[in-house]
């Protein structure tokens, strides 16, 4: 290509710049993305000779680009805070606006310890927001916290960056990553040049930790001279779906504690569970700690929450939090330094991360709107999820566990070896191919197994169930006979 | 310390943690910001024997923190994007709340291309105000500009962890940087580890670029087998305020052409300027490719500006956008990946981008009070500066250039043997200790020059002139008095 040529006279082309950037993987947003976004503008243009009338984006988490509304009491304070002018005429808010007086007065206590939205906060985000974020832990867990411990970020992707990049001493440093797993992961080890030590899920049941598994993972990598030293956990999963026991839960905090792991708990679809009931790393590690005086009090646990998910869904907003238990003050310390490099974390994102755990109470006026919505956007998730694994069900070599919690299901496909075959006459991975001609035939745009990682000889792709309606189910439905038969 | 030893039980600890992170710097953040805090926090709880009553940040450009008010039109717009259902009652927000038909328009067109501000947007940003970004840069330099070379970011210091990220290809790449300057870039460079070649700005010269200066640091460097591959410019200057001529500018370009450099150009202060007219990199740049056809065609730049300064000051909203000129189609795409797995901007910091780069027009509804607002903040910020000059050309041993521009004054110190002394004995170098002596007397928070870099033997404070009042001003020059007479 031109690039590589010194001749082309350009000083940077792709076969210089940085090679772990040029390493790194993020099929969320690859290539199949890219593609369904130029489908979307051919149609916004009017154009219409494609085979479907709508693009739907089921390969990212982003619930309010499909059908879910924001919660109305969180985008009222919201309003507020970006224009406290509005507080001069209550009256108009209440009277003509129908904003409560708890919208009024939670605005008004957030722009008393934020000053203004525009200023920039402390680099471990607002006190008083650190504060409430300690409660809410408190009150989910049963076990104290401190707002000391707590940093807002950029969305929990942004806290994965700093934990990474703070953890992981040179390219010997090894990271346990779940296989399947959100390419966040990889990514920014490849970017770090740390080493990503994969360990498999157990699809067989429901995409539970093999703690067999994981040991003999861990075990060739340290016999490779690698210095493994942190485990991460997406719990409920992503791509998987899975809702982790508290057996499961136990089993790897008692082996971190053995071989000295830190542990990274992605935790942010934890309002997202269907099925039993979200347990902590947290909780369980104080509970441990409890059972056992002494035993667990080196475990070092770092976990990660969003307001991108769950019923608030405000991705946009890229608010987040990550709680640090048990580490030394001194890497505290390099860590405050880190993230004050960047400055703070958007502070109306810090503002909506404290209405999400600081929700309206029963007997509140707001609390009733609030707690219809929020219901509304769960049982409308769970409908969805149910439908469409009702529909995998019925698809001949597809295979889903029911539905436990996150977003998305991740399906087996079993694919017959023509498909395989004409796959790689394109040079593409068999899900891979798959995925594109779905892409093509329906408008719809998931994402292959491949980008998550699976097992050799399986294959997977992953949808979230966030679009509203049917028609792009039976649409699966329908591409995937054809499909079967043209390559049976 | 206990944290060093195994027995500690910890896996990490500070000597074990990434070395980088552990070497960076970032002295606006600090041990003298951290101590400020504490007063901040001691005085709130009304604790009063302090000899100060006030803490004054000057140590950060903040403007909202201190007495900056945010722009009307644009908390209005923004009010209404945070909650589109007060769109359902115009009467009411321009009857009742004096909103203008012109921030409701601009409200329903942002939204129409935004969607939701809780949805992500593509990884670059929202493709129309990218568009009008384009068009910004298009009226500002009179060439043409493209939304596919633009990228929203989270601030301008995500745009320069991006840029760097993908510049720097190992240890031995090697980056220009002023000296002094904003130690975002050192301290990126050290996470990096890649090598900063400093090149220093000549004072006499109220802060330029010395030409042979640079060359000699570039000559110096690539000697000792460095890649010197890219040159930052910050102007105006931050720490130093300066406002570069067309000359230095045009000398610039020339350099980078000969020796193959990319231009790195942080041109966020870009409306701070009080002396002569911004003149931007890309307006120079396509002149010169203008009068010599051929002769700049491989020049890469990129040109980073941010909603956090100039009149707008939104720090805490996080919106900024870099655009790329003549950069490799395939560098941009490993940018765009890059970009992606943090997966975007602040979608309400990246409308924010837009209200900066296109605010209303004469003639229409807000435009005079949007008008009055900025000519206000720009002629107060003049007036501080001017002010704040005006105090330290009568303190002894202190010089300081005119203000020409940013937000900062940047006065060398003279300082008396006995207070170098003074400070050797405490482990500090003096500007440090005067400075800790200066918060502690005065609760005036700056920040000394080595956490800028300055020429071996100078020293240097830096200050922003944001703080209202001029009482703050006279307490620097008491102590400053004081301070000499101490230690003369």
């Amino acid at each position: 290509m031109a690039s590589d040529s010194p001749s082309s006279g350009r000083r940077l082309n792709v076969n210089n710049i940085n090679p772990h950037v040029k390493a790194a993987k993020y099929a969320v947003r690859g290539e199949l993305a890219v593609k369904s976004e130029e489908y979307r503008a051919y149609l916004q243009a009017g154009l219409s000779d494609l085979p479907f009338s709508e693009v739907i984006s089921a390969n990212i988490g982003n619930p309010q680009q499909l059908d879910q509304k924001p919660i109305t009491f969180i985008r009222q304070v919201l309003s507020i805070l970006e224009n406290p002018l509005l507080l001069q005429k209550k009256d108009v808010l209440i009277d003509h606006l129908g904003y409560k007086t708890d919208v009024i007065e939670r605005a008004e206590k957030l722009l008393k310890v934020v000053g203004s939205v525009g200023a920039y906060s402390a680099s471990n985000g607002v006190p008083a927001i650190r504060q409430s974020i300690a409660e809410f832990l408190e009150r989910r867990d049963g076990f104290p916290a401190s707002q000391a411990d707590i940093y807002l970020s950029a969305g929990a992707s942004s806290g994965v960056n700093t934990l990474l990049h703070v953890i992981c001493q040179n390219e010997k440093t090894g990271i346990l990553v779940p296989i399947p797993q959100y390419p966040l992961y990889t990514a920014s080890l490849s970017v770090l040049n740390a080493t990503c030590v994969p360990y498999h899920l157990d699809e067989s049941k429901n995409w539970g930790t093999d703690l067999a598994v994981l040991k003999e993972s861990y075990e060739r990598a340290k016999a490779d001279g690698v210095d493994v030293r942190a485990i991460v956990i997406i719990n409920p999963g992503n791509p998987t779906g899975a809702s982790l026991t508290e057996e499961d839960i136990r089993s790897v905090i008692e082996f971190a504690r053995q071989e000295r792991l830190v542990i990274l708990a992605d935790e942010v679809y934890q309002t997202n569970v269907f099925i039993g009931e979200f347990i902590s790393f947290k909780r369980m590690l104080r509970q441990m700690q409890k059972e056992q005086p002494g035993a667990y009090d080196n475990v070092e646990l770092a976990s990660l929450h969003s307001v991108s998910k769950g019923m608030v869904g405000e991705c946009g907003h890229r608010g987040g939090y990550f709680e640090l238990v048990g580490f030394d003050p001194e890497v505290q310390q390099e860590i405050y330094k880190f993230v004050s490099i960047m400055l703070c974390a958007p502070v109306i994102g810090q503002c909506l991360v404290e209405l999400m755990v600081n929700p309206p109470k029963a007997g509140e006026p707001s609390h009733e709107l609030y707690q219809k919505e929020y219901n509304a956007i769960f049982d409308g998730l769970k409908e969805r999820a149910t439908a469409l694994h009702k529909a995998f069900e019925q698809m001949e070599g597809v295979e889903c566990g029911t539905p436990q919690g996150s977003m998305y299901l991740f399906p087996t496909i079993n694919l017959p070896e023509k498909a395989a075959q004409a796959a790689a006459d394109e040079g593409r991975t068999p899900d891979e191919f798959y995925c594109m001609r779905l892409l093509e035939a329906t408008g719809v745009c998931v994402v292959p197994g491949s980008g998550f990682g699976q097992k050799d000889g399986s294959l997977h792709f992953r949808t979230t169930f966030l679009a509203p309606g049917t028609e792009w189910v039976g649409s699966i439905v329908k591409f995937h006979k054809e499909f079967m038969d043209k390559y049976r």
